[in-house]
C-alpha cells in the first residue's frame, strides 16, 4: 500500500499545476465564491486504511453527492416502494431538464438528477415535517462518516433557497402528477439543505465505505443496507451519477460514481475503496474535470475499474 | 464448476416452464415465425469450460448482438477515430428514436442503438464496398468464434431491408450532416446483413470470450484489442446494451451485456465468463424477457456481477 | 338583420338538442360541477345591434378567454416591449406544456398559452403588488362591457390556486430565466384570478367589440389601442387562440378567437361583429364542442370567414 | 388603381436600394447561385388588372410555394380524404424537422411542411408512376397560370435530388407508418421536381388568382375547387405558411401566404388580389426577407389585411 500512498500524493501534485481546471458553478452565488485552485484527494480502503491528499480536510458543499445518501435513507424506510414514484433508467439529458418529465408523465428517470432526488426527499418527509427529515439525512451521514461535526452550510442552502426556481419548477411539476406528495416548499426545503451539506474528501471517502463493503458497516459489522441493494445503488451510480456524462465516465474511469456541482465526486470501487476527490472547476456537463481525471488515473494505475478480468 | 452445470441446467429447467415469456418481435415477418417456447443458454467461462442447456444449439437472429462485434471491427479499423463520429452516451430513447439525431446535429449517442450501429457501419465500409465491409465483420465473428459455418440468415437479411424504413430514415438522416459518408443504400446493405447473422448460444458465448479476457483471444494468447478498449467496450454494453432498458439491466443483473430484438443476450463477467442466452419473446423495450431473468438468476446465483465487492 | 335573430336562435335550439357535448373540464373541482347541458350565444354587430340565445345571460368561468384582455392591458402599459418577453408564434403543442420554454429559453410562444398568459400578468404587475395588476385588468374588461357588476368568481380562483402546481412550474421556470421578474407567487395571484372571471355571453361579446372595430370604443369612439394593434391581436387570436387547434379551427371556421376551458369562445368577425358562445363540454384539445360547432354555423351562414372574398 | 400602380413600383424601388437583404439559401448549390440583388413583384387584382415592378417577369425556384397547387391538385383527386394523412395545424417547428414526425406516429401536422408535401405528393402520385403525378401539378399550375411555358428547372430538380437525404428521411420516415404508400423514390421524385418549378411573380400571381376569387377559375367563371375548400386553403396558408414564422407574418402582414426558400411568396387578399413578390435573401426562419417587407408594406398601403375592418 506503500504504492497507493505515492500514487495518491502524485496525483495531487499533478492535479496541482493542472492549467485547465475548468468553470466554477456560478449559478448560485455561494458556490462561485470557491477558487478553482484546490484539489483534494481521499482513498478509504475495504480494510480502513487512508490516503489523502491535496486539499483533502477542506470542507465543501458535496451537492449532488448528497443523493446518494438520500437513496440510501429513503431505501432504509420504503425498501423498493422508492422505485413507485422514481425510475432507474440514465436520463439523456441535463441534470435540471424538464422535458423528460412531461413526455413520461412527471416521474423522474433516475434518483440522481434534481427531479429523482427531489422525489427522493419527498418520499423521506412522507407525512412528517421536513425539519425530522433533513434531521434524518444528516444523522445518517454523520453515522456513516462516524463524525458529528458534519454540518449544513446555512449561507449555500440560503444562495439555493432563493436561486432555486428550476427545482422549484420540477418540483410543482410532479406536484401536479402526485408523483411528490407533501407540500412542495417542505419538500424543496430539505432537497435545498442536503445539497448545502459541507464535507472534506475524508469525510466523503468515509461515509462511502460501505457501499465498498456490500453494505456493511465498517465499524459494526451489520448491513447498512443489503447486499443487494448496495450492488444496485453502485449500478445506478455508474449509469447515471454524472448526468449526461455518465456514459463517457464509465467509458474512462469504469467505477460507480456520484458527483455534485460543488466538484466533488464519491466513487467506489467494490471490495477495494471508497473514494472521494474535490476541484470546483467543472466540465460542460457540470462534473469536476479535475476530479474525473484523477479517478481515471486512480483507476489505470489500480486497475480497480469494474470492468477489469484480474486475470 | 459441477455446480456451474447444475445451474445453468436449472436455469433451463425453469425457463421451460415460464407461462409470461413476452411477445415475439414481429417488425420483421422472418421474426415473428419463430416460436417463443425457445430458451437456450451457453456459458463458457474465462478458462474455457462450457455449459449448456436447453437450445443452446440452435441457431437463432443474433441482431442488435453483432453491434458488438461491428463496433470491435470498426476499433480496429480505425482507433478511437471511431468516437469522433458516435458518442457514448446512453439515449435515454427508443432503440430506433430519430428524435436526438435532430436535437444532437446528427450524431448518435452510441454505438448500440440504431442509429450509432448504422454509422459504424459506414465506417467499415468507408472507401470500400459493402460486400468488403459485411466480409470483414462475418469473418471477424466466425475467428472469435472459431466456426467457419456461421451465416447470414439470407431470408431475414432481405426482410430486414424490405421493412426497413426506419433505419433507412435514420440512415439518410445521419448523411444530411455527413455522419454517414458513403452512399446510403451501401452503408444499410452492411447494416441489414449484419443484423441477420444467425448464430447459437455456444457460438455466441464463445465468440464473446475474448471481452471476459481483457481483449485477449483465448486460442492465440494474442489481442484482439487492447485491454483498454476491452473495458471500456464492457462499459458501453453495461450503459447502453439494452436500449432504454439499460439502467434497469445493470440494476437487476449488474453485468456488460447486449441484447438483440431476435430474443438473444450476450454478457460479460470480466474475468470470470462469457455468457449467450436466448428467448424469443421480448419485454416492451424490446429485451428478452425469459434471457434477461435467466441471466438475473445466474449473476445472482454466481456473484458474477460487476458491483459484487468480492469479501 | 331578421335573418340574424333566427340564425342565432336555430343554432341554439341545434344545440340544445346535440347527444356528443364534450367533456366538462375536471381538472379544477370548481369547473366539473358545471352541468354539460348549457348553452348560450351572444352577437353584437358593429353597429351595436345584439342578438343571444339559450343560455346567454348565465355567468361562467371565462379561464383563458381573460387572456385577450389581459395582453390589451399589457400592450397599453408597455406597447411592442410585450414581445420581448413572449412570442407570436403558434406553439404545435397543449395549452400547458413546458418542453418549448425548455428548447427556447424559458421564453413562451405566445400570449395565449398558459406561460405566455403568466408572463404577461407578470409584465401588468411590474413593479407593483398584484392586487393593483388585477384590478387593472377587471377595470379594463368592465369596461369595455360597460358592465361594473362583472366579478372574479372567488370558489374558482381558490380552486385554480390549490391546484395550479403546472402552472407554479410554468411560472418557476420562467421565473429561473428571467422571463418573469416580479415574485412568482404574485404573478401567480394575478393569474388565477384572471382565470377566475365570471362572465356571460352577452357580457363577453359585448366587451370584444372594440376588436371588431378596429380597436375603437363604441360608446366613446376613442381608440382603446390602435387599428394596428387590433388587428395584430386579431392575427394572434386566429394562429393561436384555440392552443393546438387553432389550425384546425381557422380551417372550420376562418375567425379569430379565444377559447377557455370554462367551454367559453370569444371570436371576433373584423368590421361585422363581437360574438361569445358557451357551452362547457370539451373537446380533446380544450375547447368547447358546441361552442366551436357553433361559430362553424354561424360562419358559414353569414360568410364572416376573414378568408371569404366577399365577392 | 393608380395608386396601386405607384404603390408597387415604390415598394421595388425601396427594395432595390435596401442593404439588409438576407442570405440567400445554399443547401442547394443550384439555389445558392441565384443574386441576393434580385427583387420582384406582380399583383393580379381580383378583376384581372396587373401590376408589376422590379423583376417581376424573371423565373425562379417557386420550391415550397408549390405545396399551394400541389394541395389543390390533390383536395380534386381525392377530397377530404387529403385530411386522413395530413393535419392542419402549425408545427412549431423548423420546416424539415422530423422530431413531431416521431412524436406523433408519423403523421405530418400540415401540407406545407417538408413531410406533409411529401405526403401530399404520394398522395397524387398514388397507384400511378411519379411521372403522370408530376405532369398532372404542372397541368394543372400551368392551367391556373395561363402560361404553357411554365416547367421545371432540370438542374434544380438534379440538385435537390442528389442532397436531399432530409428529405429522404421524412419520406422513408412516415412509409414505415404507413403515412405514405408508394416506393419512397417515386414519392421523392415527384416532391423534388415540384419544387424545381421555375416561375416568374407575373405567373405566379396570376396562378393564384383564383384563390382571391372563392375559387373560381377567371377564365372560365367555373370553380377549380369549393368555395369552402379555398377559404381552408387560404387559412391553411395563413397558420402554416411561413413555417415557424408563420404567426409573425400573421401578425405583420395579415394575408394568407406561401413562402419557398428560393425567395419567392404567394399571397391572397381574398376578393382583391393574388400577390407574388420575390427576392432570393431569406430570413433565419427561411422566408424571403425583403419579399416579407414588401408585402407588409403592400397590405399597410391597401388595408387588405383579412384582419382589417373596413369600417
Amino acid at each position: 500500500m506503500a504504492d497507493l500512498a505515492m500514487l495518491v500524493a502524485n496525483i495531487a501534485a499533478r492535479a496541482a499545476t493542472a492549467t485547465d481546471r475548468g468553470r466554477v458553478a456560478d449559478y448560485i452565488p455561494e458556490l462561485a465564491k470557491v477558487s478553482a485552485g484546490h484539489f483534494g484527494i481521499a482513498v478509504v480502503t475495504a480494510a480502513g486504511e487512508e490516503f489523502a491528499a491535496g486539499d483533502a480536510d477542506m470542507r465543501f458543499s458535496i451537492q449532488s453527492v448528497s443523493k446518494v445518501f438520500a437513496l440510501v435513507e429513503a431505501s432504509c424506510r420504503h425498501g423498493d416502494a422508492v422505485w413507485t414514484m422514481v425510475g432507474r433508467e440514465p436520463s439523456g439529458s441535463a441534470f435540471n431538464s424538464i422535458i423528460q418529465l412531461e413526455l413520461e408523465g412527471g416521474r423522474p428517470r433516475n434518483p440522481f438528477i434534481n427531479a429523482g432526488a427531489i422525489a427522493v426527499c419527498d418520499l423521506i418527509a412522507q407525512g412528517k415535517d421536513s425539519a425530522e427529515a433533513i434531521a434524518a439525512i444528516m444523522a445518517r451521514i454523520r453515522d456513516l462518516a462516524g463524525d458529528d461535526s458534519i454540518d449544513i452550510d446555512p449561507a449555500v442552502a440560503w444562495s439555493e433557497s432563493v436561486t432555486g426556481f428550476r427545482n422549484a419548477a420540477l418540483a410543482n411539476y410532479m406536484r401536479s402528477f402526485g408523483v411528490i406528495a407533501g407540500p412542495v416548499d417542505a419538500t424543496l426545503s430539505v432537497y435545498f439543505q442536503q445539497c448545502a451539506i459541507a464535507m472534506s474528501c475524508r469525510q466523503l471517502a468515509r461515509a462511502g465505505r460501505f457501499l465498498a463493503l456490500g453494505g456493511v458497516a465498517p465499524d459494526t459489522g451489520l448491513p447498512v443496507i443489503s447486499a443487494e441493494r448496495t450492488r444496485r445503488i453502485n449500478a445506478l451510480m455508474l449509469t447515471c451519477g454524472h448526468y449526461d456524462a455518465s456514459g463517457d465516465f464509465a467509458f474512462r474511469v469504469g467505477l460507480p460514481a456520484k458527483s455534485g456541482v460543488g466538484g466533488g465526486i464519491l466513487a467506489i470501487a467494490p471490495g477495494r475503496a471508497s473514494i472521494a476527490v474535490w476541484s470546483p472547476g467543472l466540465s460542460p456537463q457540470g462534473n469536476s474535470l479535475l476530479g474525473t481525471r484523477a479517478l481515471e488515473q486512480l483507476a489505470q494505475a489500480t486497475g480497480w475499474s469494474v470492468f477489469n478480468p484480474d486475470v
